[in-house]
């Protein structure tokens, strides 16, 4: 199943994709959140469009938002690829590393993105989101966060890295939880759907092909982190996970940052496009 | 004014402190959350005390929350005192260093909390907490920060060592968001009864003082750290700001690190003395 939030910030209609329609949840939820994962959201509205009981939503000009409201955390792994460690300068990771997002920047997948003031770095990151939905605290091992996952989506670890690393003391999230840093989805797609194991991610600038690689090159994949962040901390429904970015982004010195009139387009495969224009903040 | 949160978790009423007596905040609040400070919930919770609107809540053998809902963010300031830094083995900062911690940590003051599995390095700090009151981006000027702080608040930072820095790649917030781990309360304080710049903040360890300090010698005041976070990132009402903690931790080597069966009181004068006893998770 897919599901998506259509509407203007702060007022999405939770939705229904199928079959290339857009159905409105809103007989069966108020949105797609904790409340949602916790109730069986997806059992209650699939039963609901068997039933004929949701109304086709018109999406003409309408927004797409996040296919989540805003998360209690966003938490981020860093340096999950080697190749993108390695363009970081640094070895590669034994155990995850984890940082958080504010759960403000959360934002639609299309939403022009402000480049922070200040800013000379401000830089795009591809990512496999996974959205918890289940509460976990103490796994018992890899194969139980299986349990756990509500879904998959595309998500852009926008992150300025000046912020990020001159002037933060070495601690990431300065620079990775400036305004519009997370745009989310198109879609969420729920587990049935999708192999987390080996998805392409790509990123383009201007039309030019940026990061293509594949999630068969995490260090760490998706069980494992889950269950990893499971013995540190308490996962809740609706939290969103960001798996880590594969090689090619500015930092490497081999693209220049992003400048106002910029126009990022990332894609998870099955998980949908996002494109979103800069401008300057 | 002062005001609290009594009941079991996630059951909390809302409460105004006056003259010692709690008074039920529900004609007036569903909760003391981002609502209740974009609606001016201090002004219409005085206006109905002073109408006689507000019945008395009986406390006796009741929980006492966390004077806040959960926030959107918590945020923390890291190495913020001089001696502090040089315990850890850190030069003093030049610029904030800001990490944060899950949200779903902020605990009562009083509730028990566990020893992570795992852990052999769980530490106290005691923090002056400031709660925001007005979203805040890009303020002009550290005197503007002034007019978002909803109130302080004694903040208990815990955390554990070797979750922070030995298994973490030198990101601090994976040995800061376990369970239970930001005892946050008794009280707000609103800022007209709180002088931010000249407060003595003391920890003990089962009645021994370990910590006794006071917020003239933090690095960055108030008002610089919101004016400066509002530079990288959109403070919400309601967001929590931990200030940095004091010397007198375990971390060190000073003192033993906390095991089951200690307790740990923090006070931050005027602001409510906290008291949990730890055992084993």
């Amino acid at each position: 199943m897919q599901f998506a939030r259509i509407g203007e910030p702060g007022k999405e209609v939770p939705a229904l994709l199928h079959q290339n329609k857009y159905y409105s949840l809103e007989p069966v939820a108020k949105d797609i959140d904790t409340d949602f994962w916790e109730s069986d959201g997806p059992g209650r509205a699939a039963a609901a469009l068997a039933a004929g009981e949701l109304d086709e939503l018109s999406v003409d000009g309408a927004r797409i938002g996040a296919p989540i409201a805003r998360p209690s955390s966003v938490i981020c792994v860093g340096m999950n690829y080697a190749a993108h460690a390695a363009e970081s300068g640094s070895a590669p990771p034994t155990v995850p590393i984890i940082f958080h997002k504010a759960p403000n920047t959360v934002a639609g997948p299309y939403d022009a993105v402000a480049i922070p003031r200040g800013s000379t770095k401000t830089d795009w990151e591809v990512e496999l989101g996974v959205v918890i939905g289940r509460r976990a605290s103490y796994l018992e091992s890899p194969r139980q966060a299986r349990d756990h996952v509500a879904g998959y989506v595309t998500v852009n670890d926008l992150s300025e890295r000046t912020f990020q690393l001159e002037v933060s003391g070495g601690q990431w999230s300065k620079g990775k939880s400036c305004a519009g840093f997370c745009p989310t989805g198109p879609v969420l797609v729920t587990p049935d759907e999708v192999d987390p194991s080996d998805l392409t991610l790509r990123s383009w600038v201007n039309g030019e092909i940026r990061q293509d690689s594949s999630t068969r090159d995490l260090i760490f994949g998706v069980e494992q982190i889950i269950y990893d962040l499971s013995q540190f901390l308490v996962l809740e429904p609706g939290d969103l996970i960001c798996t880590g970015t594969p090689e090619g982004v500015a930092l490497s010195g081999r693209f220049p940052y992003l400048k106002p009139g910029d126009v990022v387009e990332i894609e998870v495969a099955g998980l949908g496009r996002q494109r979103q224009e800069f401008f300057q903040g």
